[in-house]
């Protein structure tokens, strides 16, 4: 039965395939550092409550120093019964300094370890996290800024609407990042709350709960990141078809084809795009391995692990070659500016109505008439006759052509999220004080 | 192609099929409310913007209320091509008002609009779920209060673990609500912010972004609500077999066998942890509809409001019958008392050796050992002689036999969250307070 | 009480709220027929087994086909104590026929009757799928048999690949469709299985699994069929943009925008998109429903109801809005060929220097080099000279030119699955084939 | 570049984050001996189609062959540049042989490549899967036939329903689990077919759907087998807990508390309950990559090996834990036979009054109005007197004392799938028939 600590009791030995289903320590030892961190800091807490002499205390932390030193060096060797990171520094403890390892131990549950680890843990995969995010996030501005004269068309429904600034389609999604940034920050504020009580059941039912609620909520977040992440390489995926050539991506994110030598595919978008779905597969599946269970701990809760860790590691990669993607991309301004067509004035079209006191609705449907009037004669809307336009509305009158520019139309949008210059400006500076006040 | 809005131009008519694909109305109309208020709010924005005069405001308003009183009355007329509740209320306006009717969108897309209507519809529900759940904690904590002095046992792993108040186990879910609660309160904080600018392309992308995160939080945030619910059921269902016998449910909340007389069954509680599968499956198809899409408004989006308006029924149903059920329910403190048995005073019986000086996990293996000597002889732990105790541990001591009370057992766990009596009336205390400050 | 089947025993009386909650009549009520038809071969079971007498049988019988014509009329009215469509007719029959009503009951539990009952509905549910899905099928074949000498870019990673017909792209869709027709008829074979013994514990166990199996087969079928038609509807919106313009929908399948005049969206195919996500989330919440449930039948087992018909529902629109989508489109042949491009003959160039012996992926690189060349002269790669041609490989001659001919580039793929006119042929007729030995 | 596949255009290099996230290497080596069988078969292919010579086979042949001796005695050497285990093959390969090696991938795409070695891959896990889920159906078996005489509570909705035989339980489990392998069995069939055509557009748009079909398929089936073995873990979990104590595990699959000495949980139990949680966030993850992809190969599919080799590994180790929890568990037959009470015959004292000719509904009645009087009186049921009996109905007589006996009544159901010992016989000798057929 090797070093089990709920070895008194048991007689018969344990199966080896039970055994490694049972062991977290493949994937749990990742969390050596917290395990370390943490107990160091609960045993502080037991001499500070008279629980462990002082020179107990000093001779477990120089124990746990080394361990520290071991694992940083690349040489703790983990032995066959080490089920979890937790057992694995506890035995080579008790190996360094002897019986007074034991103490370390008083009045902490297994459970109240590992909630403490995953919880110091978390708290740094967050913090790396918002690094990450906030880079990518200053990429964006920064790139934003610097092309804030390129128009191209604005889509719905993946149809031409109307001429938006580039830039305001790059802050589009640096926007949606930032939310998700403060998102993430709320969490990492709810991770550091201290758990009550100590015990298996005394405060556990408490504590276990709002442990699995935060986990829950990280999945979540990440599964929702992902979303926005997967939206934005949708919408590069097909702005790099032949078709819309709109950027092209660099070389090191894109990938050939073994088979077709004149392909370069955008990889690094698919697999960004795939992850959302991975993620989102972690999240549903530990929600189905919560449900239904009765409450305090139960072994089912050991899923949530690897859960967290495969997550964490998904978006580190994912948001460090996003970051690569949009700094290395290249425009093709030309092509973007080619794309607008006087058929996406069709609104500036009605609203020149309503100026002129027509309702809304009829405006809307008057350009409507003077895009089909158009089609049927095969020509741009505004090629149309001053005649031509008044077999649709006696008020079109020659001050009309001040309506087919395309930069004259975004300079419409300037109140807040607008297309305009100021507005688009704005909204940089905004990210940009956000950044810096986010403390990045 | 009767009033559909962007009638202009097209040519073609609609398959009967599509038209019943497409529309919303046998579902969305449940908004009406929040529809007519949302454009009472924008017109009268409209009138001070100067973009429409004060008479035609008046006018508006005025057909406004009068369809308000349709819909209040049940005679509002759905009309074949009244494709939504927007599309009904606009139609039906024009009908009153004539023209004017018109101007109530000017600048206004149907996506602004949708997206302003469920905003209303949205902080309305998340008040109702909050004044039901604030019901049911409020039921919780009060029957915690009563039956405080109530023992039974704590379960780890669906084992017997330690002694805990009943009222301990009440309030270990009553704090789970309570925090559900709090993060209700702040999905609804985030509901209640205007949205930037207008348009389809200008604001949108900014916008539609927002909602849906909140669509998804709300989505998520029921699925976690109801996994509460759903582990507080499985405890009870377990509490109300014939095997623990801790519970009876009211007649009013369970159902017999149409085959077996003897049999009463919990269908109550079984429904209630079926929703969190049905719930957590309409936040799952939520985020794969959302999985992939491009950037900014896509029809796909459509599917968010059976979704939510699912949730919300689901919900408010759910805590109306979770607090029937915990309000009506009758416990057998005899059978709850006569559960407790020595062996789980196993970990306290460790104590009084770490109170001797033993390092914990020595004195956890002193305790394994004297439960499996007790099981050798066939007796309680608590029967074991002095003698006998002496042999796992020569630090036993006449003292030992105050180990073996339950109420002192609880008693001794008196942190924050803790089984103590004092720690459970400050928990008690703690979630009046709160409720208070919650405003119910 | 009311005639609630388990009336027998219970004293106190049900909360309201409770019984709406627990009452599934809103929305079983459309099994009515198979409700009945069940009833129908149950009592003529149980007078062949003399459990009932000729004339009871009779009796029963005729009571129940009065009680079809009272639904099938839309006169059969629902009292408020019928929780669900057996209760209502079996209270109905007893309004009509007395006593000898209750003998239909006699062996048959409330699962055993909802099993059958689920079980008739669902074949039939089945057939009419069957239907819709060869109806759409055999659209796609006799569009593809039309069509056949149009070509167009086939692409891999959304990135034109090779030249491929038209109807190659259509049938790879078609024959998607013809296998989840298959697996469809799979799974009517298997629920047309007829359910072993009787009573609530005695054979269900056995029963209860088998029909959670075919349900959970089925939601999940419905998900996979929806991925396949999302990712045909994923293609379609892609070619419908103004980028892309190789299709146009009917008028009768696209709607317009509120807002801007010229916008024609592809509505009908983001909605089939969209549909994916739903029928998946049901699928996901059925899933979640059952795990952890322990055996035997569980009240959380009534939320499989909504969510087949849900799912069926869903199904047969989108099977139909499919169809009409794929045989009004417009396509637009030339733009489709102009979008060919000699760089997509690159795989061919390297089977030319295969064909001259150069080992595959040796011909890859010097096919690439080729493009590379064209590139940096800014000229299609068909337009380099011989003599550019030998400075990537000594093997090219004059023979070349037959490479950069795109029909002779599809004929090339003459194995069963490839893009010759003769294997596209041979998979329209396996496919005719196929929907004749199908019945339809 | 090193010896990347498509380096013959690409002129920048790769970031190494994006190499690190592009590459599969370090999950799917484990595919190396599907590879290179695949490819054997292959390079026989080409030299039967006179596309390499006799020669140049045998020279890959012994080439390959070698490879595999690398790998299988663990001396394969993996290269910073080997992105996945077939380019690290092919480096190999043509290190081993020259030139040569590059003829083997005539008319092979990487995709062609890598559905072929998944597919004898998965066929090969399958097999694997089902030898283990056959141990697994063949212990429950024995089992069952070994204590067929032990009676105890059936239950539904968790409440005592009526007694049948613990054989009867352990058969509907291992009943379950034979339809799970026969839907195996039909999945292995289905893999087993050759993919048609070649070529990544040629014919993949066929193959690449019909092989994210099985493995969806492959997935779901996991997760449905995954639900029926969490079923059976939580019906075992409760019958381990010391209200019920039906069953005991062996030590071997139990683990105790490091805080309380006297716990013994049943954590094997729980960790498989946990797995179908886990194994449906894999199946659901899968499905949303796949949605709203459009057709053909995008590079979001790599996501497929990680997900299948994690369910058929979390399978292995579930099939064998549970049969080592099966084969160990000790019963405890007079807890078992004890919980049997005579409440549980209710059903049979209203069958006793409907052969004495009342219907159904009016048996059940009476029984119920029977068990309410004897708890009024605080007896048990089979207490009443026949004058107490007759107060509810007057065809009580002396011979209602036969219907008192827990043997007769299992024996009364003796139709397939029913309790008598002749059914249950009857079940285990199809399922050994069965196991015999399905060679095992």
């Amino acid at each position: 039965m090797g070093n089990k600590l709920w070895g008194g009791r048991f007689a018969g030995s344990t199966d080896p395939i039970m055994e490694k289903f049972n062991a977290s320590i493949s994937y749990d030892q990742r969390m050596w550092d917290a395990d370390i961190r943490g107990s160091k800091g609960y045993v502080k807490a037991l001499q500070k409550a008279g629980l462990v002499s002082q020179e107990e205390m000093e001779k477990i932390v120089q124990g746990l120093d080394k361990i520290s030193g071991e694992w940083a060096a690349g040489t703790f060797a983990i032995q066959p019964f080490d089920e979890d990171i937790h057992t694995a520094n506890e035995r080579r403890l008790k190996e360094l300094i002897g019986d007074a390892a034991g103490k370390l131990h008083t009045g902490r549950s297994r459970n109240d370890q590992v909630v403490t680890d995953m919880r110091i843990w978390l708290r740094d995969a967050i913090s790396t996290l918002k690094g990450d995010i906030m880079q990518l996030i200053s990429t964006m501005v920064e790139r934003a800024a610097a092309e804030i004269n390129i128009l191209f068309p604005g889509y719905t429904h993946m149809q031409r609407a109307q001429p938006i600034r580039w830039s305001h389609w790059i802050l589009s999604h640096a926007v949606a990042l930032s939310r998700d940034t403060d998102h993430l920050v709320e969490i990492r504020r709810r991770v550091n709350v201290l758990p009550l009580g100590s015990g298996a059941i005394a405060g556990n039912p408490f504590n276990i709960d709002r442990e699995l609620l935060r986990k829950a909520e990280f999945l979540f977040w990440a599964s929702l990141c992902l979303t926005h992440l997967s939206k934005m390489s949708e919408d590069l995926i097909l702005y790099t078809t032949k078709e819309f050539s709109f950027v092209s991506l660099s070389d090191a994110y894109s990938t050939g084809s073994s088979l077709m030598p004149q392909k370069k595919n955008a990889d690094s978008l698919e697999l960004i795009r795939s992850k959302s779905g991975r993620v989102f597969g972690r999240c549903a599946g530990f929600l189905m391995t919560l449900k239904g269970l009765p409450s305090t701990y139960n072994k089912d809760l050991q899923e949530d692990k690897e859960a967290m860790f495969d997550c964490y590691d998904t978006l580190h990669d994912v948001f460090q070659v996003a970051m690569g993607v949009i700094s290395t991309l290249t425009i093709n301004p030309t092509v973007m500016e080619a794309a607008l067509s006087p058929d996406m004035l069709a609104t500036d079209l009605a609203y020149y109505l309503v100026r002129k006191g027509v309702p809304f609705r009829d405006a809307h449907g008057c350009s409507g008439k003077a895009i089909s009037l158009a089609e049927s004669k095969n020509i741009p809307v505004n090629q149309l006759t001053l005649e031509d336009l008044r077999t649709v509305s006696p008020l079109f009158d020659n001050d009309v052509s001040v309506v087919w520019d395309y930069t004259s139309s975004v300079e419409q949008y300037s109140a807040p999220g607008g297309t305009a210059r100021s507005s688009v400006s704005a909204q940089i500076q905004h990210l940009r004080d956000w950044m810096k006040a986010s403390g990045n």
